[in-house]
């Protein structure tokens, strides 16, 4: 079965007006919360990763969901459980990347347990005062497509890793201690008057454009050279290569004054809602979706 | 090593003054944030339990945490990393469960991924306002010591399902589909006007007198013969059996006006930290504690 049937059948249950966008908007107590997990085997190789890299990404990858809602990272919990052979000094080395992840946010709780693998699950909380908060419904026809960053790195860099080949170290970085997009989320959010959409790229930057066009009930167009990317790194793990955590957002073109450090990759068209990359129209992307390390 | 050692870790490495009570209060966002998982094979077996219980249990034991601090149950998200095996009827049967407990408490967000094992994490958020925040070291000479419930059913309900054993049905629902205490807390909170300190019995009632006690340094002295328990349930299992998710407080005397459905154990001591139970003085009570399936 898969993910996306599985949300569905919550969302039926739920009957909840919140489960979609990658962060919940709390308006009421104004914030948004959002949790991802990691799981050994499934999402990192403790082969490929250390203590520290692993508690520098698990803050970063909750960071980078509160970022994409144009929130204000403030907390984090985390949640670890251990098999019996992780030692104290594993304990030590992941919370201190933890904590250099998390900068200025603050890590106040979560719990430990016993495992038979390494399963991490961390929760975000974000301030929304003096922002205004994304949601991927709302892309509009005649919105720019803009990026954070560089795209496919990570993937690139896993490839290596997965390989056993030896890759240069910038790609091995975006892999194992990839940055969240603050800067970037923080002048969208301070200054969109407007609605507007925005994810990271956790799943792939082609993803969360048509999720986006899908939410939003519009077509994305891109143009893939314009978006950035090492010239190492071909145009396929561009767009569907996965955890960049950089950040895709559909916005007013009045707002891009305010903005720097971006790149316009394509714009909204009021047509059939999917996915048009270089003239060519997708309904869906499944088939190329980034897997991790699942058969 | 211990749960207690690698929790000193934590703390020393990460600085924080938030790490200690099951909740983090953040007077800033006038909220509590808590986290709890329950992992397959450590915290429930799937031959005892079924989805919808255990999507029920998952989501109490975390609205349990937050009555815990006194504030109000409002949001609660949910990370579940599931088996291949696992079908729909598995997801939509935990998340039945997972609605029935929550209630008025929305369930907003969370994520799914695989994993080889069932693993739930929660974080709960609380809402402040109009509530005064407990401190498990706000526990004050004079204070008496008070408890919601009955203790010990839900040791002995899993006790007779480890045993294979036919137990009165009360038994197995305390084990199985606990119930938070939200009547009690809010209570305590609305009325306080002083600190007080309040704990859940989720690792038992003996735990939490002493973890009260210690981070206070007071003594906590209780009287077994007051404790609230079912007539079949031995003093042992009242004592140290986890998981009835009721509450305990040590609350100023002039506050039990206010309450009601409360039963009064004990009092709190100006004299060396620790445990006094039935006269008997204890400075820990690790080698008691109750260790779910660990080995």
């Amino acid at each position: 079965m898969k993910e996306k049937d599985l949300i569905q059948i919550i969302k039926s249950v739920l009957n909840s007006e919140y489960i979609g966008d990658d962060c919940a908007n709390l308006p009421d107590l104004g914030i948004v919360v959002s949790q991802d997990s990691l799981v050994e085997d499934v999402h990192f190789k403790t082969d490929f990763i250390t203590p520290f890299q692993l508690g520098y990404k698990s803050v970063m990858v909750n960071i980078s969901d509160i970022c994409a809602s144009g929130a204000e990272p403030k907390y984090l919990t985390i949640s670890l459980s251990l098999p019996k052979y992780i030692d104290e000094i594993f304990v030590k080395n992941f919370y201190e990347g933890a904590k250099m992840a998390a900068g200025d946010v603050k890590i106040v709780g979560g719990d430990l347990t016993g495992s038979d693998k390494i399963y991490i699950s961390a929760a975000a909380i974000g301030s929304t005062k003096g922002r205004k908060i994304s949601s991927r419904s709302s892309a509009k026809a005649g919105y720019k497509i803009i990026v954070s960053g560089e795209h496919g790195n990570s993937a690139y860099g896993l490839n290596m890793l997965l390989n056993s080949k030896i890759a240069p170290e910038r790609f091995i970085k975006a892999h194992l201690m990839p940055e969240a997009q603050r800067e970037f989320s923080r002048q969208i959010a301070k200054n969109a008057t407007e609605e507007y959409a925005m994810m990271d790229t956790s799943d792939g930057l082609a993803d969360a454009l048509i999720q986006i066009a899908l939410a939003s009930c519009v077509t994305a167009t891109v143009d893939t050279s314009k978006i950035p990317h090492d010239p190492l790194v071909d145009i396929e793990t561009v767009l569907y290569g996965g955890e960049d955590y950089q950040l895709v957002a559909a916005v007013p073109e009045t707002l891009l004054k305010n903005l720097k450090d971006y790149t316009i990759i394509g714009e909204v068209k009021n047509d059939t809602p999917g996915l048009v990359i270089d003239g060519k129209f997708y309904k869906d992307i499944d088939k190329k979706l980034y897997n991790h390390f699942k058969e």
